[in-house]
């Protein structure tokens, strides 16, 4: 089974790499600017996020095509903030998605506009997608934008780089990757379900998978920052151990965490309980999410 | 007259800046980023973007309130492209509105987050207009998004950044210009008409008038960069002679500069022959454009 679901995930992330290519090609952007912004937007990455939009949204039986635009801006959106999290002032980090950095390759100011821009572009995509009226695309427009904000993502980058060098507790820990990473997550199972029309009570469940799964990754992404190889990882490994960065790690040790990863992913797939077998992807999805290897 | 107009524009630009601190507070800002987000975008300025717009819905009788959001998400834009080109790796400026620039007060890495929230919030106001339909919503989404993106705002520095250490053509200035300062200005004057959902006739005639008064008032500037006093500025001036940058002065001289900046002053009042009477401030505000010493 684990096998079976890695192939489906790679199958799914090429048809969605395929689609952005012609997405990118179809966006007014200056000849200047192609390659920074394709670069790093075209170098792969699990492309976990416009995966799980697309589930939902068919789990509900929703406007796939629209749940695909939404993925895509998600893309946009979790794409800049690598390339400025990459950048010497942020995390100076020199390798991203198994190649150089943006910056390394384009130089630092170029580096900036291209994630400027992509964000532009990501609103400017949800803007047009016809296959949804008008009210959901402004739906989709806030949910976006709110997890990208100052209330979401940008905090929790903001809060990272404060904890840099201090000590933090668990709960700090939690508030850093709720707001860095569980604001998309969030996002992405939402959207999917912004694109269904779907009911409040199904919202709640999947705020409640989204959480946990979140969650889920993130505890897993640190384990693997300990016990991964750069090889497979496609970025640098111990980043976190040099910088002296507080992890799930530093604060429970590696058994510990391991266990925090598996309640997390029990109730990640509890949550999907009312949906029934219909949630099977889904639930499948958790269990990719905690035992990958990259 | 030049007097009453500049009267004008202070208590407009005053009444702005206190409906702006008040939209700020009631949007979800983390405690970290108060700071960085607020500073630069409440440091003042002329404001120009959003009087253009509520001027232009109100010549349109348009949703006064809806044009206000919109000239503010603009000068989120704006702002955050400002906080941006201050950086070190873009123009290395460190005075700003009369302020230190924010990179110089946070630190550059919280100067990248508060361009990248300021951009987030922008959109988040515009979907959440509520004096408007949906539709209109998404098409100042569109709108903004476009005029900010990799066709416009950012297509303008990434050209102006490679400009810098070249010699260039006029018509590869205009185009610079166009992009970077010529984008958002049509942008703000778009804007107000889509408020007031105008005819297409209209918008032709106000893309010539948005066209002309942001060619007015990028040669303005250029000339007043070398006759402008730095205190009258709240930036430094001479920057553009120091890095050899080309420039209307560098391309024509000091005095055909001044004839251009008065052709096309002209040519932005002319557009603006359909409306008649009714658009006696937006005629006024190109002589303000014209003739405004900082």
């Amino acid at each position: 089974m684990p096998d079976k679901i890695e192939e489906e995930l790679k199958d799914r992330a090429d048809n969605f790499d395929e689609y952005l290519e012609e997405l990118l090609a179809g966006l007014n952007i200056h000849p200047d600017l192609e390659d920074p912004v394709s670069y790093t937007l075209l170098a792969g990455g699990k492309r976990i996020r416009p995966i799980l939009t697309t589930a939902v949204c068919r789990m509900l039986e929703g406007e796939l095509r629209a749940a695909r635009d939404f993925g895509a801006a998600l893309e946009f959106i979790h794409t800049y903030s690598l390339i400025h999290d990459d950048l010497p002032c942020m995390d100076d980090d020199e390798l991203r998605r198994g190649k150089k950095a943006s910056h390394i390759v384009f130089g630092e100011a170029r580096a900036v506009l291209a994630g400027d821009a992509l964000q532009s572009l990501a609103f400017e995509i949800l803007a047009g997608i016809e296959e949804i009226d008008y009210r959901s695309r402004c739906r989709l427009v806030e949910l976006l934008a709110s997890a990208a904000g100052p209330a979401g993502m940008v905090a929790g980058q903001a809060l990272d780089l404060k904890a840099e060098d201090q000590d933090i507790s668990l709960e700090e820990l939690k508030e850093i990757h709720r707001a860095k990473t569980g604001a998309l997550f969030r996002a992405a199972i939402l959207g999917g379900a912004h694109c269904a029309d779907s009911e409040e009570k199904q919202l709640l469940s999947l705020e409640e998978y989204a959480r946990q799964l979140g969650l889920t990754f993130q505890i897993v992404d640190d384990i693997l920052d300990v016990t991964g190889s750069e090889e497979e990882l496609g970025k640098k490994v111990g980043g976190d151990e040099a910088g002296q960065k507080t992890t799930y790690i530093t604060l429970l040790g590696l058994e510990e965490a391991r266990k925090e990863a598996r309640a997390a992913a029990r109730s990640a797939r509890k949550a999907l309980s009312p949906f029934g077998e219909r949630a099977e992807f889904l639930s499948e999805l958790v269990n990719f999410v905690l035992e990958r290897q990259h």
